[in-house]
């Protein structure tokens, strides 16, 4: 039987298009681009054209300020520690926010143990910053801005433009880690006013394991990646071709079918919300009603908890995703959810479910049935349920 | 017409079965190995494949102990970062020897504006290491000997082991980047007595753009990508799970072939060199003579340019390389041939010639052919040459 895959997040499908093109580059025999023969030649055009297909979907004007890096952690990685180490002389201080990835997280916790100091601003119940916060939060010391473009667990578009405006104005770098948005919408960093921008493959239907940074000229970033000259001396290591070859046809579709796609989802994603609101009582939609990603919905299932939703699900052969496992394995809730406002036990009860351009209809009103009675079931067992249930009997005899 | 590719260190062509291996991944189209469900399952079992796959190729006991990377260079950046970040409060002393790959190179020189200190180690004519050189540079604010296991120009091969012997009495952290090695000579990671080693698969026919890093058990070391808990919290970021099924298959037959591919390449190599000696006057071979690399020939051919020889041996359609060409693409010489005492001029006309498993007598033959014509016309245009041959003539009628 067949899969219902509504964990798109973790990793979209490859496109036909990207399969073909990756088996025949297999088969090709690529040498490496650096080579001063023939043979390093048709690599280095290979490695070119992806390039320009990689720097058009982002409206980059100039090809060589896309780097390709093995993933989009390794761009945040590369993106904030290059710009902390190249400008420690300037300053030691990132504003960033409360709602990010991990790759940014963690790596402000490295940079944390080496005195750099981290200001974090607020988001609102939606998840939204505001962007006079970040404008406050920057001081003179201030070297760094990193911001996501869009929230990997709730969805949430954030204010790039205008906080793109303030970081010119004050003359300090902006980094935006738009893993989640390039390739599922419109990202255009020349209007978004960003020094650096991070995405990656895997988000747009290309291989996982392949990333990239747009590093504006003139942007002061030192390499995450020591050693030849690789990428324009950007970032030193012999390419993964095949991977860059699938990413920049990848990138092509995605600005073809952009348009398709976000209508696609929107659609998908509209069908699903009713659906949970209509199905399921008690359960809350997570992240802004319209700045907001078209092809994540995150929901709070309350009184249960998330993991059991995905076993039992992944019994009826849909796959789906919690994202609030934290770092260590351990059972811990989301600082995404917490920081809009969600209590502990309903962080617990969230599922993330995300889909493409290939999700159907059918596919979303299939998961409904399940989940609605996956909900049942696990709430019948649930003490926490049994007893608000209790609760709210009490409450309406009484009142 | 097919090219002779005699520039294998650039990259390998991929076995067969490695593209096998990949194409039929990239058609089961896996899912992310960290997602919660039975499409996560499968695509953490070929990953778990492909790490007991390498893992036996270097005989580390604990599959854990190694961890996949984007390449080489990443590998060699996150053992030497790592430990410097992780141990910077012990010291910021690291020693490293004269002819190290820019990867450490390079690394090391950003450390230093780190305020990290580096002392490096001489090496003879040979290319060759004395361990007690080593010895006498570790100091109490040491934190970590890096040394390369092969010298990628040379071929040279350190005395590993004896060096391990002393970092572990003196309990100071040891890298080794062992990138031309690994596949290529049999390595050991408990006999070498490294705490880290580096490795990439394109050196035993495995893709380009996947490494591998070996972190025994209780190193002190940061990850270089911080983010999520993949890689067993060592290296965050979703894995390039195409590239690293091939480097598994391409680990499982290197350690089933190792003995035919040394013996293979030992037998080009004499050829090579013998024909080298006897067809071309005023050419020096560098290296040691036993302590080598078996698929590697360096050849200085005095009077002349490598560059000029690379590029008129592409014209005959064989694939050679220089490596003297420096990290800024300006003609400078080779901070390895400077090293073991060849001039300026003798280093810019060096070759590096690099074979492997499917590389024939017949093509060796051929190229020799083709370099001493390409030589001979290269030397009669030598300002240089014409000079020193009516010196030599002159010295003879004066005798």
């Amino acid at each position: 039987m067949s899969i219902i895959n509504l964990d798109y997040l973790a990793a979209n499908p490859l496109l036909p298009e990207v399969q073909e093109a990756m088996i025949e580059a297999i088969k090709k025999n690529y040498s490496n681009p650096s080579s001063q023969h023939q043979l390093g030649d048709e690599a280095a055009a290979a490695l070119q054209q992806a390039r320009e297909q990689v720097a058009r979907m982002i409206n980059s004007p100039v090809p060589k300020e896309v780097v390709f890096t093995s993933s989009g952690t390794e761009s945040v990685n590369h993106a904030v520690k290059g710009v902390a180490f190249s400008n420690a002389e300037k300053g030691k201080h990132i504003v960033t926010s409360n709602i990010e990835h991990n790759a940014t997280l963690r790596t402000l916790r490295a940079l944390k143990m080496m005195d750099y100091r981290v200001t974090s601003v607020p988001v609102d119940e939606y998840g939204l910053i505001n962007p006079s916060d970040v404008a406050d939060a920057i001081r003179d010391d201030t070297i760094l801005v990193t911001i996501m473009h869009s929230n990997n667990e709730i969805g949430t578009i954030q204010p790039i433009e205008e906080i793109g405006q303030i970081t010119q104005e004050k003359k300090v770098i902006f980094h935006c880690d738009a893993v989640d948005s390039v390739g599922v919408v419109q990202i255009d960093v020349q209007k978004l006013g960003v020094n650096l921008l991070s995405f990656a493959a895997n988000q747009f239907y290309g291989p996982s394991g392949v990333g990239g940074l747009y590093i504006r000229r003139g942007t002061r970033i030192w390499p995450l990646l020591d050693g030849g000259v690789q990428e324009n001396n950007k970032r030193a290591g012999t390419e993964n071709l095949i991977g860059i070859i699938g990413m920049g046809v990848a990138a092509e579709f995605a600005t073809r079918e952009m348009e398709f796609r976000i209508k696609h989802a929107r659609k998908l994603k509209q069908k699903l919300i009713e659906g949970l609101q209509s199905r399921i009582e008690d359960i809350l939609i997570n992240g802004h009603p319209e700045l907001s990603l078209p092809n994540l919905v995150s929901a709070s299932v309350q009184f249960i908890e998330g993991e059991g939703i995905v076993l039992m699900l992944d019994e009826e052969n849909i796959a789906a995703s919690t994202k609030s496992a934290c770092a260590a394995g351990a059972l811990q809730a989301s600082h995404v959810l917490l920081s809009i406002g969600r209590d502990f036990a309903d962080a617990q009860g969230t599922l993330v479910i995300t889909f493409g351009r290939d999700t159907t209809e059918a596919e979303i009103e299939r998961f409904l049935e399940v989940l609605e009675e996956v909900v049942q079931t696990l709430r019948n067992m649930s003490p926490l349920y049994i007893k608000a249930m209790q609760e709210r009997a009490e409450g309406v005899a009484l009142s």
